[in-house]
């Protein structure tokens, strides 16, 4: 049965990738209010889609924002176990310089599929459901209960989707959730993410003076709020990267030494890293590996900062006040809003009494860790395997997914993170590809994983 | 002799006003390319104005950018002295909320006179053509030579004076200059600046990554260059507001003890600082009063920084490069280039390895002190006290009037500064004004210095 939906997925290629093109070329830019008519044809195109591969429901979900998608195929009765798939057809803006006129019509190159869009998240979303399409053309019917849910508002921080999962927990009820929107180490080195870091996103700004001061009247004699906000900021970090904020790591599950084995396997070098970024030389706790520092360990950041005169030339005044923003990524378990408390308290008590500040929280996103022991996980280590020929390494990714903590606290299932990026497919940002054979290979992938994973669910 | 010209002044206060408004109605901001016609017509009022009050010679100088007026009545002969007055007839654009509908078209409201330009510098200016006017008309002659320059790009850093001077100095030469384009302490209390702070203006630039990258993927991984920037910025004071960079007071003039005692003179509290700052509490080397911080301390600013996501709402991004404006208020004998040496020395060996730095130059004025003991630095005293009723106190000014080092360096004639403006006069700000008794007064102490300064030279 397996060769026979894989077979099947084969003789189609080209046709999935060309429906994949209508797909990548609705412009559904979820941060532009322009473009929300492009948001709707995009959900649209997804309802019909799934109606036409076979899924016996599918409808539009209005949100206060944009709408989510949700579809099912509940064929294989209550023994069955349940699978939900979570994806997002919403994408980034295209700004910057692109090697194609149009980053929404679809150009082939090299064996890659450049569009925006094509890796994050449509192309992995679509694995999911050319996956499906396979094993139900071939064998007319599919081993599981099969639900998606695709949202349009990933990009914008998924401002509704909680409310949403929270008020139809029962529809979307499921033994194990899949997500694909995240990439693996390289083409021919699959690895499976099991941690991803939380974020509590705050801005600090420090006033002094009630308007901008001339600096020669008044320069020596008053706190230049721009060098007070320095002077807290320095106090965050020490010189080797160690975060200073009293409690910050109290909270953070040490790594295991598995762990620390498994991610040093991981074919993850610190010139591989400095070819990425162009930095010169690497930083950070030297206690760790980078790889170790970048998945499993907390940070914070400086997202940005600015005060006084920023434009041409010169303007000689002291600021009456300065502002950054500072983000940090949280690693299991520390809790968003227990950070943001500790980093207010600390930035009160080192705010000299010249000037005053204030930390106000714009966000907060749970860490996540998923068991590497669930079935799921298993089956989806064999399904790597066998189609890469190669065994997954486990990571620990830097980013955010809230919602992997939102499933892991409503849902009680599972949750395993099947990526089918690569590190260079320059998501949210200018040439955005697939790489063709990720592709496939995901479709591949995950027709083994849906046929193999009933058989280790007792139900 | 005093007394006629002094009453003649006094007969025609309305007239003078009226004459001043009209100076007032022209438009001549400088920084404003949309302006140049204004410029050119503000020069010409006032070359027709100086031939108007009986001197012999006005001409429009053109430089590559705006022009300068010079002006001269050379009949006292070769034995007299010979005095040049600066000015400038150039202002500042008009951005914020006025209480009037047009900055230009000046109002009378509570003994003030509104207006862009009314005691930067057109108001100041005048006072100085207003006792000329005064004393030829009463008398019939004037004591001394007379010269004035009225340049239009002191907003924009005369960055043509130098050339200028340079190229005319046998037609500027003088004994005596005198500008008047400062304030005093108070409608009551007569206050003489004798020092100026020169200016260091620098921009530093940290670079890191070669793009911004993802503070999930790489967070932790890479020196982020907003952080570096603050790291550096942070090593560049001690916590009470000393200056580390090293070698940087090496050149300062200390203050003597008469000069500590004379600056303690100058009504002026620490209450009035945070009136007029809004800052709760002051700042600075505590082994320094405000006063001597402000005006005989070098300091070193942070004008702007920036880097980074600085809109509103969060992107997790590690900026690939971050920078800060930062300027030195100098102090005698400080070199503003070498200051600027030293600087990136300092800042090139404090850079951690991680990162990139840059200190680039953007420019320098340099300081000036006067000599407190000059002849008509006496007269000038017994001026103020004559009209005001009281002493004039001494101060050292925290601003920068690069042309006062020029003058001392390329002509060694002692220069005067004699401000007629008010602390509160909002120079650059909404609702510029200058007090009409300020003006009034200004004129009679002109009057004054003009009659007293010939009896104290021996030409």
């Amino acid at each position: 049965m397996t060769r026979s939906a894989s077979e099947h997925a084969k003789n189609r290629e080209t046709e999935f990738v060309e429906q994949l093109k209508d797909l990548l070329r609705i412009p559904s830019i979820s941060t532009l209010t322009t473009h929300k008519s492009y948001i709707e044809r995009a959900a649209e195109w997804l309802r019909d889609h799934c109606l036409a591969i076979g899924m016996t429901r599918a409808e539009i979900y209005p949100t206060p924002g944009h709408p989510i998608v949700y579809a099912e195929w509940l064929g294989a009765g209550k023994a069955a176990p349940t699978l939900l798939v979570y994806g997002h057809y919403d994408v980034q803006p295209v700004d910057g310089v692109w090697n194609q006129e149009d980053p929404f019509e679809p150009v082939e190159r090299g064996g890659n599929l450049y569009a925006r869009g094509a890796t994050d998240d449509k192309g992995q979303l679509f694995v999911h459901l050319k996956a499906f399409d396979a094993i139900m053309k071939a064998t007319g019917s599919f081993p599981m209960n099969f639900k998606v849910m695709f949202e349009g508002e990933e990009e914008i921080a998924s401002v509704h989707l909680n409310a949403f999962i929270e008020k139809h927990l029962d529809m979307l009820t499921a033994d194990v959730v899949v997500i694909s929107d995240n990439h693996i180490q390289g083409i021919d080195d699959p690895s499976i993410i099991y941690g991803l870091r939380g974020l509590t996103y705050m801005e600090i700004e420090v006033t002094g003076p009630d308007h901008d001061l001339h600096s020669g009247a008044y320069g020596g004699a008053v706190h230049n709020p721009a060098l007070a906000l320095v002077q807290i900021l320095h106090r965050m970090h020490d010189e080797q990267g160690h975060i200073l904020v009293p409690g910050f790591y109290d909270e953070v599950v040490p790594l295991t030494d598995e762990e620390r084995k498994a991610l040093s396997a991981v074919p993850f070098t610190e010139a591989m890293l400095k070819a990425q970024t162009g930095a010169d030389k690497l930083w950070g706790e030297p206690e760790f590996t980078a790889r170790e520092r970048i998945g499993a360990r907390p940070t914070l950041e400086i997202n940005g900062i600015w005060g006084g005169w920023t434009g041409e030339g010169q303007k000689t005044i002291i600021p009456a006040k300065a502002t950054a923003k500072v983000s940090c990524r949280l690693v299991a378990n520390q809790n968003p809003k227990r950070i943001y408390e500790l980093v207010k308290a600390y930035v009160a008590r080192i705010t000299p009494d010249t000037v005053r500040s204030e930390v106000r929280l714009l966000s907060t996103g749970d860490s996540a860790l998923v068991p590497l022991d669930s079935e799921a996980m298993q089956v989806a280590v064999e399904a790597y395997e066998a189609v890469f020929g190669k065994k997954p390494t486990f990571m620990r990714e830097g980013g955010s997914i809230p919602v992997v903590a939102t499933y892991n606290r409503l849902m009680k299932a599972p949750v395993v993170m099947m990526g089918f990026g690569l590190p260079d497919d320059n998501l949210h940002a200018p040439n955005e590809k697939i790489t063709l054979k990720m592709f496939h290979r995901g479709i591949q992938t995950m027709i083994h994983f849906y046929q193999n994973l009933p058989k280790h669910f007792g139900k």
